[in-house]
């Protein structure tokens, strides 16, 4: 067995740098910057991520990772190697012909994409999102993959997932939630103590409070206002930053994009600080990181315990909503019906927007669809799994950004996050019975340190294959959602 | 003559990236971190800096350099080169070890120094100034010198300037000012306009309102509260950030470091944006750039025609003040007596203050003056320029960090700063003879159009020499500056 030498730790580390000092920089641009700066900020991205990623698939790299030969798989310094081999192998397999095409492509079809979007025109976007395809497809080659060329783009998001085990849950899903969500009000029904005048400073007070209950550590982190919110890790577990938006007239829209954010911060402020600066800092998958944040915004803030603890303090906040029981509050922020905008999706029919994009991506990357048929063919499955048909193509095809970026396999790390969360929650319940009556006293530190000592402190030390199954002592079910799912919403609109 | 390569161009582009990345990084550090990212951040910026001097001392900067052969000195070409070059031979004349070594003393000087000011204790700094002193020696050595080892570090802050030059301007401000602060008062009189209770909203927005009418562009900056306030250019002149601070019971204490920042930012903002990315961003030098934040602190912000106009506003906005006539601003804003802190001098004594450190950073290194003399002699020159004793070290000798930093060489560019303010502001009103007129009705364009057409727009374009007389017809020269300070405060003080 060999170590892992100190060069070899030191240039992941001057890795792990440049990546924080940009993740710096785009904090900065999103909250602060003011708008001048865009250009010469543009450029300051560009510069380290091009040193970062030399650096990444140099030779010199390359020649420290062959050396270190075989380490115990099962180690720190294993997981330090099968982390670090995986980053440089996914990079070193791109021609940097094609990292180029891809920059270029991305670049315009992200323009082309605002226009389309804001005009309504699918056809403005079109040739971008063909050709954007076919450099997808080019770097699935590159990639490598056993059984579908699917799988080598989505283990860039998701660890050692397949296809075909995402087109069994999308399967099970569609199955399941499709004749619950045909039987939803076609409306909002039952939201009226969440709308409103909500001043701004109170709303932040409230969420403050509640994330700060949560475990929120603000001596590692701070909150800034954004026009989308997200977390971000500026080094280590050490600097986690959450950001947020406002609606003076809507409660929900920045109270669960808090809770959201605060729980992928939970997840990163509990690594372990010794994975600093190495591989293994950070969460296992995207699908993993999702899981705690929809844990904490769906699963805790949108339970009725949650909601008859901190019923008297959103009545004392908004003095106008006083009379809301707690009952009322746990149904507005359950509110559930087919909508057209998967970001605005509620917990139930937002799986089905996902459903409707992996559906589509993984027939574009088999050719089985033609990008100048995608615009039918999202109306036909909105249709069918939704009950409607989108008002306009801005409002379907063209409402996200992601395939613009390059994003193919990347939609499905959503759902998986959703099934994980309740698969988790399962699990730590089971072993501590009592987080449910604790949430109803605005208790939750069992939960976090469950959830600390099982899933946040490992960072990426575990496949997330192997995270849950350590987690949970079973591997990624869908059970335990379909069954939340059924007996939450079953209940709240009698279906 | 030949061109810039593209290779060298963009390999200081790159470098240009880099440090500005670095500039954020501080920025963020400094108004927003958290507390817990402290450690984190310490190693990125260490990185950060490291890559960017490697980059600037490779062996293929030097061969981009050498290849390049001469171009006309005259041309921006011949200027990009002229300071390249400089940046290049100034870094890989010190020898890696001496630059790790020099790296080393000054973080062990600066916590040495931190606990030496908290203890008034000497004898804990004294070592680590010695060795400080002998490495700056050594450096000297290194980087050359035609005169005086003194220049070679002097060169760092202010391009082409000599110690022989130096010695000639402070001996004339001793004889010049030294008998008149003599006949100052001992304690501060007449600033009780500016004392009070003071709403920290209400100071930002009278602050603001000058700072916008200055001219400062808010498209290209932002500003936010720090302990030590400093404004700091993020992507060339399209995102200059100030900074400030308060103090709810003294309002200059929040109102003239506004005006100092913005008037360093007013130099940045004014750069012409070609230069963005390239070696001739930035100021000229530190004496440079302090002439521009001196005169909009000093020769404007406390003239009696900036608080003719500014005077109904401050009543305004501080009802309790608005007894104040525009003549008791002006004496509040214009309060002098001799004190014992450099940075909370006012105009006048202030250049005492340096005088003090330039004679003992220059006898150190000499040789002329041993460490361990050095609190007695920092005394008997206080007691001899300024009239008093200090009460402590921690109040004397061991006030400022910079000699803990390394930084020696840098105190004369303060003074160089108010010298070049007042012959910049006396030619600018020799062009346009209404400047003054204007500032009493609070109009800044015609002195900001001067500055930006003659000093900023110029960036590092000239030698500082160069500059300076371009601007002003004349090399640099004391007598403006001497005749401006015996002008307002004989006429205040009745000297």
């Amino acid at each position: 067995m060999n170590e892992i030498s100190d060069s070899l730790k030191q240039r992941f580390a001057t890795i792990a740098d440049l990546d924080a000092a940009s993740a710096v920089l785009s904090w900065d641009q999103q909250t602060h910057m003011p708008e001048g700066g865009l250009a010469a900020r543009a450029e300051q991205l560009s510069t380290l991520s091009r040193i970062s990623h030399d650096m990444l698939v140099s030779e010199e790299t390359g020649a420290l990772l062959e050396e270190t030969g075989n380490t115990d798989p099962t180690s720190v310094e294993g997981a330090f190697l099968r982390v670090a081999r995986r980053e440089y192998e996914r990079a070193a397999r791109l021609p940097s012909r094609l990292v180029g095409e891809l920059s270029r492509t991305r670049s315009l079809a992200q323009g082309a994409w605002e226009k389309a979007r804001t005009n309504s025109d699918w056809e403005l976007f079109a040739p971008h999102l063909e050709r954007m395809v076919a450099l997808q497809r080019e770097a699935a080659e590159h990639l490598g993959y056993e059984e579908h060329p699917y799988d080598a783009l989505l283990d860039a998001y998701e660890p050692g997932m397949r296809k075909s085990q995402l087109d069994e849950l999308f399967a099970r899903l569609r199955e399941e939630l499709v004749p619950i969500v045909k039987k939803l009000p076609r409306e909002a029904t039952g939201e009226e103590p969440f709308r409103g005048n909500f001043d701004e400073e109170k709303q932040e007070e409230f969420s403050t409070r509640v994330v700060t209950d949560f475990g929120y550590d603000w001596s590692r982190g701070r909150q800034d206002r954004v026009t989308h919110p997200f977390c971000t890790s500026l080094g280590g577990p050490a600097d986690v930053r959450i950001t947020t938006r406002f609606d003076p007239t809507w409660f929900s829209y920045h109270f669960f994009a808090t809770l959201h954010e605060a729980g992928h911060a939970l997840y990163e402020q509990g690594v372990d600080p010794a994975y600093t600066r190495t591989p293994l800092a950070g969460g296992a998958s995207l699908g993993m990181h999702e899981s705690q944040s929809r844990l904490w915004e769906n699963i805790v803030g949108r339970s009725r315990e949650f909601w008859n603890h901190y019923q008297p303090l959103f009545g004392k906040t908004f003095p106008q909503a006083a009379g809301a029981s707690a009952e009322d509050l746990y149904r507005a922020a359950n509110v559930a019906y087919p909508s057209e905008i998967r970001t605005e999706a509620d917990e139930l029919t937002y799986n089905l927007h996902i459903l409707i994009r992996y559906e589509i991506e993984t027939a574009l990357l088999e050719g089985d669809l033609e990008v100048s048929g995608l615009p039918g063919v999202w109306n036909e499955k909105t249709k069918s799994y939704l009950g409607f048909t989108p008002r306009s193509d801005a409002r379907g095809v063209l409402q996200d950004v992601h395939w613009a970026m390059g994003l193919i396999g990347y939609f499905p790390t959503y759902t998986l996050g959703n099934v994980l969360s309740a698969q988790i929650f399962e699990a730590a319940e089971s072993a501590h019975p009592e987080i449910r009556e604790q949430i109803s006293e605005g208790r939750f530190e069992t939960l976090l340190g469950w959830l600390r000592e099982n899933i946040h402190r490992h960072g990426r030390r575990y496949e997330p294959r192997e995270l849950i199954e350590r987690a949970t002592g079973r591997p990624m079910e869908s059970g335990p959602y379909v069954s939340y799912l059924k007996r939450k919403y079953g209940e709240i609109y009698d279906l």
